[in-house]
């Protein structure tokens, strides 16, 4: 009987984020409708949204969302979730077109990131003015656009989920901001580095659309419990992003690999190997990155054994903290394994 | 009696407009004192947009948003509208600081504009990376987080608020993509530059504000006359833009004038006047602009004075589209004072 309330869990879940994405498609349709038939141009924005939404993607943020809001006793009906969880994967394409441009990132979802290929067309075609601000450009409206979009569909959300939405969203901007920022400086402290680890990826992507899940079906009482839950596997799926940037397959990832190095990114796992090994540090104070040394070393002074050690610790506290929550127990049991999925995934 | 209404309404707008902006300062102040908490670096992007909202600015879709409400009888107690008109002018600043990056513009209400100032600093410091990359990203955050801002002002509104909120906001990033288009193509498509003029200047500034200030106080019935006022002024509005643009004078716009033809902007102005004029069609149709041929050549061919002129049937059919209204007569006179107030100013 457990066995199949087990088995249920997943499925219900699996079918409301099935209606997330009907919802992202009629959305994007009717937008895309509306706008080419002002002039041709007009879709292209819409298309640029729509291609990245297409493209894939893990569908985290819906997955916890959609997961927090019927771990809670939500009723899987509540059309309310479903555009919850499409506004949430709207916000995170806005922000993956703009963190592209900031990171002069050219391929997402192993496809050229939106400014990447407007720029390309702007230089194809010889149009007037500088391609890549033109396509930087495109990219950056095309960003507000989904944030606009987003907006519209979390206007259903009641005022307690809407002011959960509201810190996700803005965190996730001075996070993304931070992270710039300590890279430009170069700044090797493990303490900020943990913090905004914690504030883009952990709360944005895992503990906050838990929150806004388990607020919406009006159970703000679990917020504690996901809070802990979130913010241990928040840091594990950080680890886990830059040992697959460090370390990880371009092929598995859809993504380039070494690109964090590349841009002089501290990541939280560089600024803890810092911390421990004198070289990883020397490396990391040169003016220039040896991308290939660092790579080495991170490797051979058993530092991401270390780390993957550190994932496993993460879990097992990501997994003890729901022990005591107030949720069914095959929700407990399905939260549990998405932190494995999350923690050990290979992209 | 009717004098003393007159002079009754404008103090009463201005009142509230001052909540507007002790709302935007409180708003702006609380969040600078949460993230500079986190770390120095914090509250960066709170600092970029709180300067650009000091720094000035007409304030006109405040002031359109309440004039709506108020005309349409809403109490001037209700707090919903200082919010409201707050997250107005935040969505202003984000499409502001977006906008000096996608027109390359380095001043702003007499100011360095975002990008400059943080490509600039940069540079000074000799950190990591590409300075004009960073100065950029930091705006296209500081315009993110402006927007995420705004959206948490306008989580006030009620449904039918909301909506036109939603429309507003879409159409900016819309129009705002269409005018960089057309530029980069070349387009010299008047029909389409005055759409765009029309989305981008006319509907946001004036004809959504109303209409959004109007819904608020639950009288939708006056969308139509808003409309009709909004659109004539609206095209006013951006008549005048683009005639500052291209013959004002610098110091009094507070930004760079001639910057649009600079850019290639195919403005209204510039797209009546090649539909017009064959020397200025020709001058268009160049690969590269003569940008002090075609000022001489706008005034020599008596086309600004024929614009004065199209701008004054403008103003009188934005005052006529209120005339049989159903508003209290001294907001009919407050709202054709801001017509000529918004038609025949100098910035």
């Amino acid at each position: 009987m457990t066995e199949t309330t087990t088995l249920g869990v997943r499925p219900l879940r699996l079918d409301v984020i099935e209606r997330v994405e009907r919802r992202l498609t009629a959305f994007l349709d009717a937008e895309r409708e509306r706008w080419a038939a002002v002039d041709g141009r007009g879709a292209v924005l819409v298309d640029a949204v729509t291609d990245l939404v297409r493209a894939g993607g893990k569908r985290l943020r819906p997955a916890f969302c959609v997961s927090g809001f019927l771990a809670a006793g939500g009723d899987p009906a509540d059309e309310r979730i479903v555009d919850c969880a499409a506004g949430l994967e709207l916000v995170h394409a806005s922000a993956l077109i703009h963190d592209d441009v900031l990171d002069d990132a050219e391929l997402r979802r192993g496809k050229p990131a939106v400014h990447t290929r407007h720029t390309a067309e702007h230089a194809a075609r010889g149009w007037h003015g500088e391609s890549r601000r033109y396509g930087e450009g495109v990219a950056i409206l095309a960003g507000d656009l989904a944030t606009m979009y987003a907006d519209r569909l979390a206007a259903c959300l009641p005022p307690a989920a809407r002011q959960v939405w509201g810190v996700l969203t803005t965190e996730v901007v001075i996070g993304q901001y931070l992270d710039v920022a300590v890279a430009a400086e170069g700044v090797a402290d493990p303490e900020l580095s943990r913090w905004v680890a914690v504030c883009k990826s952990g709360r944005y992507s895992i503990h906050r659309p838990l929150e806004l899940g388990a607020t919406l079906a009006g159970r703000p009482d679990l917020a504690g419990a996901f809070a802990e839950y979130g913010e241990a596997l928040g840091e594990a799926f950080q680890l886990r992003d830059d040992l697959i940037d460090a370390c990880g397959d371009q092929a598995a990832a859809g993504k380039p690999v070494g690109h964090d190095l590349a841009q002089h990114k501290m990541t939280l796992l560089l600024a803890l190997a810092a911390r421990r090994d004198e070289e990883v540090r020397a490396l990391v104070e040169a003016p220039r990155w040896d991308v290939d040394a660092l790579r080495e070393r991170l490797v051979a002074s058993g530092f991401t054994a270390e780390i993957e050690r550190r994932i496993d610790a993460l879990v097992d506290r990501a997994r003890g903290a729901l022990e005591a929550a107030p949720i069914d127990g095959a929700w407990r049991r399905e939260l549990a394994d998405m932190a494995l999925e999350v923690a050990y995934r290979d992209r």
